[in-house]
């Protein structure tokens, strides 16, 4: 038993769609959730500038005695994963592993779509870890650039919304995929369009709720869960601009973010 | 007489079109252009970060002994033109003043509207430059945050980007606006499916054009131009992932984007 939290950390507002999934199937479990608006998107810099940030967020983290990390973020688990469990004293989660291993069970063909940030698509990490569960997938990936912002204008139901989802997804649907890994912490926002565009014999793997489902079992096998009367506490940080994370995040969390402590980083 | 480069900076790519068009007015003229592309985007940044990242950039342009230097980024021209001017040797231009008289002056009916980054639009600084000018304007402005994806996508020509401009550019066109001022760098992109939704009556108003013109009149002014035989050269730097640069950056300026120096700053 362990009531310290749970340390959750994105580039920005995305990773609140993992701090949710965490909230809803761990609801003892207390927070500290990172966004680092300062110095969002990860996507487009370079492997070791992620990882360089992603380690500064992770002391901040273990300065705050969190007893696991969760990496809320795909460019993050992409580029920095390796060196946060390296460097950390308590587990690290990423959203890869956790929506691949999902992918690779639910697939019936073995033709898996994975949908990201280029950068995330560009690092071929769900291709590998997908391919590493199940060698003879065909995994089809395409970056969707407009998503972010799309969900970030709350335009989930926009017709142009609905022709942008159906130009990225063309590819994937014409190759026949039967599993699709939303890999990007925004996406979920997305899953009514998703799932109508690619058809509701698609089936939508969403690492939110993958993610907190291995944290789960993470917290489970070290004994780290918080007692079940515990009353949990949920904090939130950024690095800049705390009132648009607010004003924004609170599409993605619901009444639960009223303030953000800022701390800047970097 | 001075054949010392001119400094042009963004927060990443979009002040290439600013770039492109001091090339086009001033031919003779080297350049050295700087993009943040480690920051990049400075829209939803504080304005304290904003200065304080454009003064670092300052200080390097200086350091390679520019003459005069271009702020082709609005959010940094918002946020940070007179800590720079304060800070500079050299005459510092910004991108928001040449828009401003531009529109100020091109007016018939005083009905202006001003598109823009949600972190230009938030500032209110073209509203404030527009009605310095001429008190009696009414200025609408309206925040377009989907229209630099869509410009870093090359989707000038989408359905999509034509829904999307519909949906945005509605209440301007409902205000009866004569004239838009697109206070984006990267807007001019978009210039045919902004007139093609506007009507052809309106009158945009190209803030990198107007920024070239007033860009010339200063170094008219204070005997700084470059001689009329002189050779131009012009070198491109950037805080990160200089291929991304070079592969959308060759979207902006054509063919003379061939390789670009990565300075790591921040």
């Amino acid at each position: 038993m362990n009531t310290a939290p749970i340390g959750i950390f994105d580039s920005g507002i995305g990773g609140l769609t993992v701090a949710r999934a965490v909230f809803e199937r761990l609801p003892h479990e207390s927070t500290i959730y990172f966004g680092d608006t300062a110095r969002v998107p990860y996507g487009p810099k370079s492997p070791e500038t992620v990882r360089r940030y992603s380690l500064e967020i992770l002391h901040w983290l273990l300065g705050r005695d969190v007893k696991a990390v969760v990496i809320a973020c795909n460019t993050s688990t992409a580029h920095a994963l390796m060196a946060l469990r390296e460097a950390s004293p308590v587990p690290v989660i990423g959203v890869i592993g956790p929506g691949a291993r999902a992918a690779a069970t639910a697939t019936r063909s073995g033709r898996i779509g994975v949908i990201g940030t280029a950068g995330t698509i560009a690092s071929g990490a769900y291709g590998r870890a997908i391919r590493a569960l199940r060698a003879d997938a065909i995994v089809e990936e395409r970056a969707c650039p407009l998503f972010v912002p799309l969900v970030e204008e709350g335009w989930f139901d926009h017709p142009a919304a609905e022709l942008i989802a159906c130009d990225y997804l063309e590819p994937l649907r014409a190759g026949g995929v039967d599993t699709l890994v939303l890999g990007c912490t925004h996406y979920p926002l997305l899953k009514p369009l998703l799932q109508r565009v690619m058809g509701p014999e698609v089936r939508l793997i969403d690492s939110a709720e993958e993610t907190s489902r291995t944290l789960a079992d993470a917290l489970g096998e070290r004994a780290l869960e918080a007692p079940a009367d515990a009353v949990p506490t949920h904090h939130f940080a950024v690095s800049d601009d705390e009132a648009r994370f607010r004003a924004v995040g609170s599409r993605f969390i619901g009444e639960r973010l009223s303030a953000a402590e800022v701390v800047p980083l970097g």
